[in-house]
């Protein structure tokens, strides 16, 4: 009946990076935020409070700056790799790392005058993720993107399912859908063209989104992950986390007016929310890498 | 000695809205989200609890769906007026009102089939603001904008202050200058083509911000306004609340490393904070219209 | 037709600052996020980008953390003279200041061994709030509290509003009221004992919302401040911004059940808004104190 | 190499409920936030766009009120076994449900007349947070809480870290400690006095945050973990999330002033963030009822 320590990691979180590739007067920004993560032989500071296993935090925050330094920051898939490996290649004690890589979008100002060298406009809220986990000599990547919102004004209907008790939900043929896509793909190797992929399943989600007359919101995400699974076999798995963020016609007959679908309540709480995951039959187990990741049950 | 009822006013705060045109097969929406207060004899609520005056809040929200419906969203600035007018206008007891009208950016969505007639991608963080106000016959638009996040890599200094006590910031010929505009224009009427000042004031804003060789944020935000008055005389001053992003160079002379701008750390707090009214000398005053929006002292 | 600058102001916002007494073995802490801003003579800086007179917002910065550890902290209040007087008395070119100190609270832990002395739990989302504004030798107080949210789940009433067009509210005489208090009250002079007077005017603003039988959310409103102002001689106004935080009984009607004002649906947006002003007579003008405080017109 | 449908579950996020206990004049008020999730044979949805198995998130969302209506609301643990019970029990597709039920407190209002029999005042940010689990007949409840924001002004030590490359944190045997805990425990089954349980356990963590002299926060969180289950025989784990919010002494040297322990920054990012479970040894195994729970590897 004895109670011990379990599963444990420590480390920084978020610590906010910006690399400037000042190689050519056209200079190229990067903004990454990076969780760094240690795993392995850390029961004693729980145990006794005796740090002498223990890189302190802060040194791993300098080991982030230091090594964007040393070698640039690359994709967040690279950087991540590149401090997962620094760690367990590096310490005894370390085990294992997970290293979180968020990237924010910056878009070059284009002036009178054409592109500018070195003036950049955030392109918004969304995020490219990326998350590295190793153990050992086990690597795995784990990318993505959240807080792409998007809405089809009409393409989509909702009907057919059951009249089941404290059901009062009209059908409807013809309805707002809207959502903000969370959706988080396992590659099977890291021997990939990063960017590449990335760009690519960006593409097809988007466009997936968009062409697919909808029928629920999981048939939609769904046709959003196959179609990224059928063109890119490096990926074993993609998982989706898709708010339904209702949009509400406007009853205005009380008042003699009609609304053809035309005005709209955008409502905040409570959403929908789906959540699932398409994957590829013969791809290797995900193991534990997905624990810990908010909304990917 | 006596004690009274000063200031007051009332309404509906945050009507998320989106307003769809289906006239052609082509969509448009319009997203915005709108606060509807109202100015005029109200102190028996606040004085007796008698609410024969009060035009309640909840109806405030029916009539900005309703009049969506019937006139359309079009511009922030005109719906603002529209609803404006509706109240002064329509009801006795209400003398004034302040509308507010914040837009949110959506753009098409292009698919490999060309753009997509109705699917639509949230553009960003960024929103287009409005703030109309009308006391009487005296209407007073204030547009703006807020979450333009903007960054150069290079073209900024900072130096040449003085070493007051507890001075101990270095003088810079090259730092990150990055900063989130917020502006807000007064016009000097409403009769104005609201669109088109809007889109020509944004482009001036981003193209001195990074046209500009800066040698303070307080020079830059100076250009960036003087050059939307002289191009816009439609407008009788424009303000503007900017931070200064800091972005501090990471020390890493410790471990044998130089770090010739290159890798920074971005900060959150503390930050630096400008505020500053660039006006037309002979632009009628403002009077009480700028009270309540915060940061614009 | 020239164009040139008018009011501006700049400073280093929310330094987050965190003062220990440690002279006793039973310490206490205070937990404040100060804004420094400063007026006078800056046009230079705006005009050239000559820094001759910027006193750098790093230097505001490390002058709240100096004058902490000279002097204390104390009273929100005080430590917002003390930094204000610090810069207006000290440089010439700096005619004005405006000092913003917001106190967050926190709680002594109590053990089984008693009360601790150096632990403490933070107390919660209120904020005790200040703004300290000088122009020249004139010194202005406005202190306040935000977050402190309340509700009634019975008690209050709405009704003999008129029926004007788009009306649909149903008249009630048993509701919820909710709302997040945002006070600030002015004071007329600055020999006062802040402590003492925020603790009273706190108080009595809880207990007449708990206390008042309300007929709207504006009654409820002025019995607060008028009996602030009444058991308050230094007081010269006190202003409010209060949303009315809707809970919507939910209809289980088509179900066949009852709901007799025991499951509400709570709301987020939209929300109701009332800010009203509640002043005495014979006080002072306020000038432009109020201006760049969101949300109290 | 074909591609399927993975993990799936759909529902109601975030439906925020207030239910009022007026069976005395003296009410009572539970403030919960609801989300429901449904698991089970939604497959067709996905593929086909066949609704005929989904049951409506919107009637999942009335349920949740029904629900609250015919049986109160209790506490988070036992509606959120009534509610995955319904669901899982009632309807034939439906094999297993997952409801997150987060609690809100407030406190009764003391006036100068005493206690209020119907008025609140918010507690704060601290959440009492539940999920429970429901497979089959296979029951998991995991209790807990987030945004306990504690402080220790001394009696918290960190040394003894090893200097590998790039650190340069100082040791010291003095600093503040500060966290926001967040907590989540896995009972080992359902027959739990769920409040005396939780009141206990909150007590337990406070206290032994209060009285533990730290060497580290790894530290600090095991002695909070172990008493938890040393005195529960009912738990069968409990994780902690917990960042180390870092308050960095300023130094003021420069300007020929001490600082000792006195005046201090605190910090927003990058943080600390510890992360370990402390686990009975013979209590069941936890299967996968923590996946989707953010922050909890």
């Amino acid at each position: 009946m004895g109670i011990s320590l379990g599963y444990h990691q420590y480390g920084k979180a978020e610590c906010h990076l910006v690399h400037v590739d000042r190689s050519t007067p056209v200079h190229t920004i990067t903004d990454v935020t990076v969780t760094s993560q240690l795993i392995g032989d850390f029961a004693d500071t729980h145990l006794t409070g005796s740090n002498a296993h223990v890189i302190a935090t802060d040194t791993q925050k300098n080991t982030v700056y230091a090594l964007a330094r040393k070698h640039g920051v690359g994709t967040p898939e690279d950087f991540g790799l590149l401090l997962a490996r620094y760690f367990v290649d590096g310490f005894e004690q370390v085990t294992g790392s997970r290293q979180e890589v968020n990237l924010d979008h910056w878009d070059r100002i284009v002036t009178s005058e054409g592109p500018h060298d070195h003036a950049f406009r955030k392109a918004g809220s969304e995020v490219r993720t990326c998350v590295v986990t190793k153990h050992g000599a086990a690597e795995t990547v784990i990318s993505g993107l959240s807080g792409l919102v998007v809405l089809k004004s009409t393409g989509s209907e909702f009907h057919g399912f059951p009249d089941v008790p404290y059901t009062s939900l009209v059908e409807t043929d013809d309805r707002i859908l809207a959502t903000a896509v969370s959706a988080r793909w396992r590659y099977i190797g890291t021997d990939v063209d990063w960017d590449k992929s990335f760009t690519s399943i960006r593409r097809i989600l988007v466009e997936k989104f968009a062409l697919t007359h909808s029928l629920s919101l999981q048939q939609t995400l769904y046709t959003m992950g196959e179609a990224a699974l059928q063109a890119h076999p490096e990926l074993a798995e993609i998982r989706f986390s898709m708010p339904n963020k209702h949009h509400f016609l406007v009853d205005l007959e009380k008042w003699g007016m009609d609304n053809p679908n035309e005005v709209w309540y955008a409502a905040d709480r409570p959403y929908g929310l789906i959540e699932s995951a398409i994957v590829r039959d013969d791809a290797p187990p995900a193991g534990t890498v997905w624990e810990g990741i908010t909304g990917f049950a």
